[in-house]
This record gives structure tokens, sequence and C-alpha cells, in this order.
């Protein structure tokens, strides 16, 4: 591959004086924003005043109110009900406003059955019963008791083993105790990682079924009060979920790669890879206690105990359990609200933001939270558009639905529409849940710059500080040495658990997740407590956390719509990609150490010494010590990605600072062109290892980990899982991805020459 | 100081020519023991050989049975029948044995009441129920109900505030939190110091009472089942123990520094710097739970929270309780078991051996299991002497009296004959509790090597590898990354919590511990259920442990008593001190870094920022900044030592290796008489800043943490608690201390010229 890297960009001011944005001697203003010139930026910051003044709290709280009076899961009545005003509001607020249907494979339950067998009986209650205190517990009609979206079909009887949080690691540790799952019901708690992959990880192991359970050490009184004193879950609170396995592919398990039309062929249901393969069921820890109190065998290792007044054994057994479950496995039409501004100058630059609008239940902090402050960001765009005003770019609002069974809606939207997304989309906005605290930034590294501006422009309700100073401290105290100095913040990578995977994973768009929260209190996900009661009491009482993500996302949504050059800059990509190379090269290295140290252990038969002989033990076997792997092609990707992206971003910078006029059309949509296709260069057609859905090669969701991320996760989890012959080919897949991103910069960079 | 370093030991065969140990171009035997030529190695093993064949674990079930079938604490009846019926059996095993009494002020309780008045009434039962399955645990004569001795008499009633552990840095969080103890009662849970350190420091921070429990998360079903079940900590078990201010000094509070004969001289009781300041009361978990439930305050810390379930509250209040304790403030007897043999060949030469005999109930594993053990040592020595076999220094074996309360019996003795004991005494070896497992090594470095020798050569009863494979094979699986690699195991610094305290830290003799744990469980510590069938079913069923105590501990005795040369190795301690010196810099710097980091915080006010602020929060303030010190002295001084540790290794290794025959008296005599005061060089006469009583310059119990070592404490001390004045002074008398130990091995050196 040839690269022009050897050339600088001798003047970058060049694009900027055709396309008149150059003035003479114009000094470096501080307060420009990022992608505009000093004077598009004071005419943003006029805009961004004007919209901030039309947003109210009190509209966050009467449409929550509204919205989560009765549940809103795909396929209810007030989901389409909801649905219907929304694109009533939006269209009352001047937007091209319509549904968009998709098909999809929804199971809701007709048999849940849990029953101990012995050694004493028990009847699990698989309920949560109303409290006086939360008015919308006690509501029957058209509600989905506590389950496991695409468990399977079945039932089983069996022992149980407690298998901690039923990630592979525990297997491992059970596997040191003689404890074998086959055969067995495996009881997992909450935690640790994504739900879907402790049933995916029992039956990989050879349990016939699983139970997951809300442990009050991770969620329940160890954390803090109780419902409805506190915010925090009760004694009969469940978290119901989807146990589809997301980290092979999310969206319409029967549609794999393209939109669940209503024609669209599909696959056999028994013959989707995603769906469960074993019955499980989630309960409370109200019913978890006495199965855990049934149980017998070794004690668990410390790390693994809860906060249940027990002592947690292992098992198998002497508990002996039934469960018995049966799905309709319906196909429902979801309804995804899509409602459009045409940009005034550049309508085929599409600024995508969305939040989805189905809940679990009643679905007030989820996620309804973050879908009334997207709401209100496009009701206050509707009040500048009444005023005359326009955004350059055009501006896709939605309200995704069917998110909480597996981002159905996003991800059959965004593959029925990829081809246009890919042309036209400059960066996907995702919110969800929303409370008390500290902004949270996630997405692409592209963006980082961006969000930081947009970061410190807004102010903290509580403090009076920015939002941005206020998470620096936060970052600080906890001990993030570099949170001072560093002039951005870092923003977190994207693993998943909610909209933004199709875009960001599936498509390569740049994009972004936000939201505030650290002080809501949590307990109530995916209950039937995640009420307006809890939100008011607990969540953002005021709704000014609400109205703050709304001036985050509104101001992110504005700048992009309205930039002069996209904000995208790629030295902050070109720092963390580093990072994370640093990261995984020293996971190969623990990882040697880490072996090469077991090996010698288990030479000396120091385990079986130091095992208890009155206890089953059974040492590890010796592994394959761990190769040394050629990461040179990758940092040599590296090096260049990291000069490329800093003499573009020096350069657009001086460009930008320098001219004070507007540019011509032309000019600027051939370097916007160039610049939104650069995060989709970080993609590969032919995707992961075992799942070529996700095609990102630098951000995805962990295979073990579920919404966790993993950087660079076709070296990282190729070395994880001591996959070595993987891990070449995954190497220079990685370096010739990021050569090509970084050659992209470069002719970014020459077009300014 | 004038040292003659710069000569090196030119020849070290002259002395053991000298005495006749040397044969010319012997070579090295592997198999010899530390401190014996080839040829007296040969004996000293038949020596111990029929040693092994004597034990029998009958005997050490035998006694335990009868010694705790009633409760042992000092001045109980079956105290005293057990000390008389010691005394003829080691008569009968050919020892001078007797009863040394000192009289101690030991308080027992008269009034015990706590009970809660709001928000609801609660009385405690502060008593532990009889069990069908514990013979013992419903005998009520004689038998003292849980109590902290030394508790101040009193009655209070305040609020309550939960403080965690009670430590130092408990009270900081609290400030944090706006929370002051001032006039409060604390609760406090057991663990993280020695529990004379909560009380202490809630007195200091303005509390007025302390309530102490066990929490089922450090001592309880957290860890495993109770008992009778299991070995664990059950509802109504309780905690007792001393309180009184052993950093400050052990032994007599009425009698510092000397032993509380009949006639000396004793403080009034109110002047008494050691005894409590305020009432302290341990109770159960079962009776702090309703005390926990009822109270309000914020959420306490992560890191705070117990096993209970209940979410964790700090306080202050809503619960207010009410504490009254009355005790008898009597002088009591306390009778040490002194059974002597004299030596053969150096009688003027002592290794002493104890455990204590006092239990606070019933006493199985503490202290019992180890006394039977040293029993049995006694008897199996006492059936050699029958064949004629003497030892050529003079053993004493002691059963100490009345440790529990304040290491008094140990302590009493300690003073009473210090003069003769810093004349005689070659080494002191402790043991106490014993169970199954693994074993525990503590005391003077150089020890070290001889220690290692003897764990080589006993063999672990459930493995059949050596009791040093088996701890090696452990520590390596633990990651301690040097196992594998060290010829020796290093042994643990001593803090406190048993008897060698006076012998080691107020004489600065050489001092052991030993033991065997960590398979037995825990759970019946200081209670009622510390009884011979919660033993026999938990601690050490077989006894197995018991004898290979008495292999161990015996080998120790027996080696000390027939070596050679006294076998002190200097590399060991040499090479540790080298390691404390190290941490102890690296506290400075990391106290350096972490108080520049936090003033830091403090001046961006990011404490502020990133707190919640619908709690109360007070920032820290700003600390001085940590000096940079003078670390110079001491670390010429351990070079020093390095030094001439290793050249006195070699020198001695090398002429015992060469010798064959038996020494000269009078040579010997006069090398061993120079090493074995080399531990005693390490002490300074002045003591420890606040504490005079604690001479030992290298190892001390730290003085907020009760039992757990502060190693090089003078110097570690004043950094932790940032006194800055107090480090140069301390730096100087360590390196003192430590030029003076390397010149007298100097000088030994110099004796086998």
């Amino acid at each position: 591959m040839k690269t022009p890297l050897s050339r600088r960009p001798a003047g970058a001011f060049a694009l900027l004086a055709a396309i008149g944005l150059l003035a003479a001697a114009a000094p470096q203003a501080p307060e420009s924003i990022l992608g505009f010139t000093p004077e598009s930026s004071a005419a943003q910051r006029d805009v961004e005043a004007r919209y901030d003044q039309a947003l109210s709290a009190e509209n966050l709280r009467n449409w929550m109110e509204y919205i989560v009076s009765k549940p809103i899961y795909v396929g209810s009545p007030h989901n389409k009900e909801t649905a219907d005003w929304m694109v009533e509001q939006f269209r009352s607020w001047g937007y091209e406003a319509e549904l968009e249907r998709y098909d999809v494979l929804f199971p809701t339950p007709r048999i849940r059955e849990l029953e101990m067998l012995s050694p004493r009986s028990y009847k699990a209650q698989l309920r949560e019963p109303a409290l006086a205190e939360d008015r919308t517990s006690g509501i029957t009609e058209n509600r989905l008791p506590p389950y496991n979206a695409y468990s399977a079909d079945g039932e089983v009887e069996a022992e149980l083993v407690y298998v901690n949080y039923g990630i592979p690691a525990d297997y491992e540790e059970l596997e040191r105790r003689g404890i074998d799952v086959r055969g067995k019901i495996v009881i997992a708690r909450y935690g640790g990682s994504w739900r879907g992959i402790k049933p995916k990880v029992a039956h990989e192991n050879g349990a016939i079924g699983a139970i997951l359970y809300s442990d009050p050490r991770d969620d329940g009184y160890y954390q803090g009060d109780t419902y409805p004193e506190g915010a925090f879950r009760q004694e009969h609170g469940v978290q119901r979920g989807s146990v589809l396995d997301m980290p092979q592919y999310p969206g319409d398990p029967l549609t794999p790669g393209y939109g669940a039309t209503q024609d669209a062929e599909r696959l056999d249901r028994m013959e989707a890879p995603t769906i469960m393969k074993i019955p499980v069921l989630p309960v409370s820890w109200g019913d978890a206690k006495p199965l855990l109190e049934a149980m017998g065998g070794p004690v668990a290792p410390a790390a693994w105990r809860g906060a249940l007044p027990l002592t947690y054994h292992l098992g198998p057994g002497p508990a002996r359990v039934r469960i018995k479950l049966e799905f309709d496995w319906t196909i429902t039409p979801a309804y995804n609200v899509v409602a459009k501004i045409r940009g005034a100058e550049f309508p085929d630059e599409w600024v995508v933001r969305g939040n989805h609008r189905d809940g679990w239940a009643m679905g007030a902090a989820d996620p309804t939270s973050g879908m009334v402050a997207l709401m209100e960001e496009a009701r206050s765009i509707g009040q500048l558009m009444e005023t005359g005003w326009r955004p350059r770019r055009s501006i896709v609002y939605a309200g995704w639905d069917a998110e909480e069974p597996a981002l159905l809606g996003s991800t059959e939207w965004a593959e029925h529409h990829a081809a246009d997304l890919k042309e036209h989309a400059v960066v996907y906005i995702n919110t969800d849940g929303n409370n008390r605290g500290f902004l949270g930034m996630g997405g692409s590294h592209s963006l980082e710059a961006m969000i930081n501006g947009v970061a410190r422009d807004v102010t903290d309700p509580q403090t009076g500080v920015s939002v941005f100073e206020r998470l620096r401290a936060a970052r600080a105290v906890r001990g993030d040495s570099e949170a001072l100095e560093r002039a951005d913040l870092r923003i977190s990578p994207l693993g998943s658990g909610s909209d933004y995977t199709p875009f960001l994973q599936h498509l390569g768009l740049p994009s972004l997740n936000l939201n505030f929260g650290g002080e809501g209190g949590g307990g109530s996900y995916h209950s039937q407590y995640d009420s307006f009661d809890h939100y008011t009491r607990f969540g953002d009482p005021g709704f000014e956390y609400g109205v703050a993500l709304a001036k985050v996302a509104g101001r992110t949504t504005l700048r992009m719509a309205n930039a002069d050059v996209l904000p995208y800059r790629f030295g902050g990509l070109a720092d963390n990609v580093k990072r994370y190379l640093e990261e995984v090269e020293k996971l190969a290295e623990e990882l040697r150490r880490r072996t090469e140290r077991e090996n010698r252990l288990i030479e000396a038969d120091a385990y079986q010494l130091a095992a208890d002989p009155t206890r089953t033990y059974v040492p590890p076997e010796a592994k394959e010590p761990v190769p040394y792997l050629n990461f040179a092609p990758v940092r040599n990707a590296v090096a260049l990605l990291d000069k490329a992206a800093g003499e573009y971003d020096a350069a657009v910078a001086q460009a930008l600072a320098s001219g004070d006029a507007g540019p011509s059309q032309a000019a600027m949509e051939s370097l916007n062109n160039r610049l939104r296709r650069i995060e989709q260069l970080l993609t590969d057609e032919r995707g992961l290892p075992k799942r070529p859905w996700f095609k990102h090669q630098i951000y995805a969701p962990g295979f073990y980990t579920g919404y966790g991320v993993k950087t660079l996760p076709g070296i990282r989890e190729a070395i994880e899982q001591r996959e070595w012959d993987l891990v070449p080919v995954q190497m220079e897949r990685l370096a010739a991805t990021i050569l090509r991103a970084a050659t992209a910069m470069e002719e970014a960079t020459l077009l300014m020459d």
C-alpha cells in the first residue's frame, strides 16, 4: 500500500481560502466551536442560547407521566398509543414524522413455573407485588411478568449448581472443585457480565437450565435502602431482560443483516442461531433465597458470596428444582417513530439522533427519561424553526421500538437503510436512561474533542460548574491521574447495551452515547418498579438532568448539523488506539507470564500440595505456552495513524481559526464527504471471528462479556481465548484497517493544501 | 563509632580449630544440621528420631479433654487445678517443676447491661446458649460471661454511630460525611485491628462508650457453615477479649516494667495508663442486628458493609442505647508452671519454651491445643532423659497463666527475671493455638535459616511431604513469586498477640512463634464454643497437627539446646531488614505523592464537585507536604549489616562443615555468648516513642494495629503519623542500633579468625 505520508500539509489554508473561509491574520479565537469558524461560532452560540432558553423541565415530567402510565413493551397497546402520539407531537413541532414498522420475533411467556422438589418444597412466586407507594405497581392489564426473552421453551428438572456470575472463569473455579454442571440447572447471580452470557456459557458447559437472580449484594439492600424506602431493589423485584445471543448479532433473530420488513425472508425459528438453547428464568432474591439455603457441597469461593444471610454453597444439590417455561413466539410489529427536518444547505448529510421508546414494564428510567429529553430537544429545535431558522444538515429524530428484546427497532432500521445511512449519515447520537449525576460520554474517539467542547458549554444543574468540570473532578477524585492534565476527558469506547450498536459496529457510523447518572440510585432496572413514582423520588426528581441531557445531546445535534467542517478530530482516536494496543500487548505478556507460572506450579505439584486434602480438588492442566506475537504491523500502522491524525487536526484547526466567511458549498461538501467516511474505513466487511455482523475493528461488545467493550476485538479476543492461529490474521486485518483510515486522513489534509 | 569492618575474616577456621572442631578437607555435608558439625549432626538426628518415636496423639487428646472440661481463665478453680496437675506431670517426667505466682489486676464483670431505648426497645441477651452438640456449652459454674477485660466501669446512654472497624482511617471517612462521635456510643465490628484499638480510638475521638460485635461477614455464616453444623461463629457466639492498651505496655497495668510480685509497688488503678477510659462491651451479631437495623443516616461506604441482611447506615442514631458495666477489680494470683532441665554442658545457657495455659472459657483451641503439644514435647524429652541422655544447654518449659487478659503471666515473669534472661537465654520459643494446615513461622530473622531447617525435616501428616514443602507450595500458589526461588521461606516478623512479646520486644531475646493452621476453620475464637467438641470436629480431629507441632517445636528446642554453635544466621536478618527499609522508603514516597495529589484536588475543589450535593460532604483539609527524608544513615548501616552478616554466615558455615570433633567448652561458650547477645543489640533502652517498654528497634506491634507488626517501628510510625520532627531522631537511633549489631557480627567472625 502506497501512502502519501511523506508530504506535509504545506499550506493548510488553501482549501479554506478557496471556499472563502480565510481572513488574513485572524487571531486564534479560543471561544470558537470545534468545526466552526470564529464567525459561524458566534452565530451558533446564539442558536444554542435560544435553544437552551426554550427547554422546559415541566414538559419532560408531563410527557413521562403520560408515557409510563401503562406498560410500553413492544406490541403492547400503550406502546402503539404513545408511538402515534409521538408522531403527532413531532408533526406539531414542524417535523416530517411517521412510523416505520418492522415485524419481529418477540416471545412472551405463557407458562412460567419454578419449584424446588427437594430437600424441601418451595414454589417460586415469580411476581412483583403492588406497593401502596407506587401507583403503577398494581397494574395487571397488558403487563408482562418477569421473564427472559428468547429463553428456550421447555421443562427441566435437576439438581442446582451455584455458578456465581456464570462467566467462563467461574466454570474454571468449579472444575477445580470437581463440580460439573452437565445435566444440572445452574443458578447465577446477575452482574459480572451481560445476562445473556450466563445461559450461553451454562449451555456450553452442559447445563440444561438456568435461573438468574438479583443478589442483594450487587442489587439490593447491600447497596442501599430498598424500595419504596430507598431506591434499591427489594425482596421481590426482578430484573427482566433479553438473553438473545446479541454478541453474535442483535436485532430480529430471523432476519440477520437485513430489515425485518413484512415480506422479508425469515429463518426458521428453530434454526435461528441467537435464540437461547436452554430454559432461563429470572427471579428475585426472595425466590432465590430458599433455593440457595437448601444447597450443599463446598462453600463458594469468597468472591462468589453475595449478601444473603446464608453460607453460599456450590452444590450440586441437594436442592433439586423443576423449571417449566412456554412462550408465545409471535411475530410482532415494532414501530419506530422517525421524524425529519430537511437541512437547508446539505440535505443529504444526516444527523441521526435516537432513543428507544419501549420498556419492559413501565419503563420510566429505562428508556423514558432519555426519550422525553430527546422529545424536548426536538420541540426546542421546532421552536427555532418557527423563527425561520433551519439546520444546514438534515436531522433525523428516532424513537426506537423494541430495544429491550434485542435492539430490534434500531437494528432493523439500520439494516434496512444501511446503504442510505452509509451514504448520508454524519453521526449517530444515542441516549437511553438518564438520571442525576455525572455526564457519561461514550463513542467514536474521533468525536472526543467535539463532545468535550459540548460538555464545557453546559452547566451542571447542581454545582453551577460545567458538566465537563464536574466529571473531571469526579475522575480526578477516583484516581484518574490524567484527568487534571489532559486537555480532553477520554470518552468510553462502546460495547453494547443500547441502540448505537447497529450504527457504530455494523455500519461504522461515527456514534455517541450520552447520559447523566451516578447519583440517581439504582434498583428499579427492568422491574415493575421502574415507574414514575420511583423516578421522581430517586432518579431525577426535578428533571434537571433531563434538561441537562437535552442541552448536551441537542447541542451535539446542532453542532453536527451546522458545522462548517464536520468536527471530527483524529488525535484523540490515535491516542486511544495506541493505548488499546499497549493494553493488548500487556495482556499477551501477562498471559504469558501467568501461563509460565501456572505451568511451573503444576509441574511442582504445588496446587495439589496447597489444597486441603479433606476437600475435592482437581489441579489445572498445563497450558500451551503463549507464543511471542508480532505486533509490529499494527504498531507501524498506529504510528502512521498518529502522524496523519496530528497533521489533519493541526491543518483543520489552523484553517478554521483563520476563516471568517461562509464556505463554498461544493468545497465544503467535498471535504466533509471524505471525512465522514473515515469511521467506515475502520470496519472490515468480513467482520469479527465467529460473528461477521460485527464489522468495526476498534470497538465491539465482548463475545463473553455481552455489553462490556473489547477494543481491538479481533486481536484481543484471539489472545484472551488463546486462539494463536487467529492472531496473525487479525493482526494483519487490523493493521490494514488502521492504514486505510490514516490514508484517508492524509487525503483530507491534502484537500486543505 | 569505630568499627573494625575493614578487616576481612582471613581464616574463619581459627576458632574452630582452636576448639577442636576442624578436620582437614572434610567435604561439605549437605545433611548437616545448622549449628552442628557433621558428626554432632548425626548424633542429633538420632536423638530427634527417638524423640519423634515417643510422641503420642492420644496423650494430646486425653490431656485436652481433661484441661478443657471446666473453664480455665486466670483465677478460676480449674485453672489452679490444672496448674497443679501440670507441675505433677512435669515432675513425673523428670523436671524440676514449680508454680511461680504473680498477683495481677484482673477485672471480672458484675453488671453487664445493653439496651436500645429508641426507636424501638431491645434488651441485648449477652449470653451464649447451650447447644446439644457441645457438651461444655451449658456449663454455668465458674463461667465468665462475654466481656472485654479492662473496659471502664460506667453507665452511658447515647445515640449510636457505626464506625466500621473503628481504626483511625474510619474516623476520617466519618469526618468526610460530617459525622462526629463526640458524646456518642460507637458500634464497631471485630476485625481490621486488634480489638483494643477500637475503644482507644473511639475514646480519642470523643465517644463515651463502645460496642464491639462479630459481623458474619468477617466471622460467621459468610465465611462458612456455623456451629455446630460447621466451624464458624453462630448467631449468639461472642468474642471475649482484653482491651488493655497493650501497644503501650502489656502485663499487669499496675506494675509496668517489673514483676507483679506480692510485695511489688503498684500504681493506683485510676492512674494506670493502659486501662480503657470508656465502657466497652462485646456482643454477638444476634444482639447487634436489632441495633444496626435501627440506624439511620448515610449509607455506610461499600467497604464497611458486613453480611447482615440490612443496609448498613452510619447514624448517628436514631438508635439510642444505654450501656451499664461494673467490674470486680480484683488482684488475682496468676500461676505460671515453670519446669526445668539442667543442661549437661552449658547449664547457664537457657532454651525457654512456652505456651499459655489459661483460656477465656473452655479454651480448647486457644490455648490448650498448643499447650498439650508442649507437654508432649516435654514428656518425650523426659523419656529421652530416662535413657541417660541430657541436653547440653538448660531447657525451661513454661505454661503461662493469664495470657488472655494481657500477657500477664509471661510478662510479669519476663520482667521479674529480666536480668537472668538477658544473661542466660539463647532463645524463646512460643506456641499458642494450633490446628490443621500449614506451618506458621514467625520470629527473629536471625532464626530464619534454623527454623527452615527444622521445617524441612518434619513431615506433613496429610500429604507426606515436608511441612516446608507444603508451606512453600501454598505460598507459591498464593502468588508469592520468590517462594520457589529463595532457599529459605521468609518467616513473619512478630507484632503481638501471644507471649513472645515480653521476650522479644521488651528483653530483645531471639524468639520464635510456631503453629499450624489455615485448614481448621475458625469461629470459636474466645467464645464458649472453643471446646473439646468443636476442636475435635473442626480443629485437628486426630491431633496429627498437634504431634506435628510437637515435632517442629521440640526439634527447635533440642537443636537450640544441643547446637555446637548457636544456629543464628544473619544473612536472612540483613535481607529482611533491607526489605523493610525499602518498604518504609516507598511508604514515604507514596505518602508524599498522595499528599500532593490530595492537596491538588483540594485546591481544584474536586472533592466538593465530585460529591453528591444532596448529601453532607466535608472535604478534607490540605496537609503539610511530606518532606524528603534522609534515609542515608540507615541505608549505610544496612549495607554494613549485610556485609557483616554475609561474612559471619560464610565463616561459621565453613568452620562447622570442616569440624568433626567436640569443641572445647570454653571456646564454644565464648562464641555463643557473643552470638546470643546480638538480638539484644537490636534494642534501644529508650524504647519507642510514647511507649518506652517496647525496646526492639526492628519489630513492634503497631500503635494503631495492636497485633499487626510494624517493622522498623520508630521510623515507620513516625512517617505514618506524619510526625516529621521525630523522623531524624528515630532514623539515627535505628542506624546506631543496626551498626551495633553489625559490629558484633564482625567481632564474632573475628573470633573464628
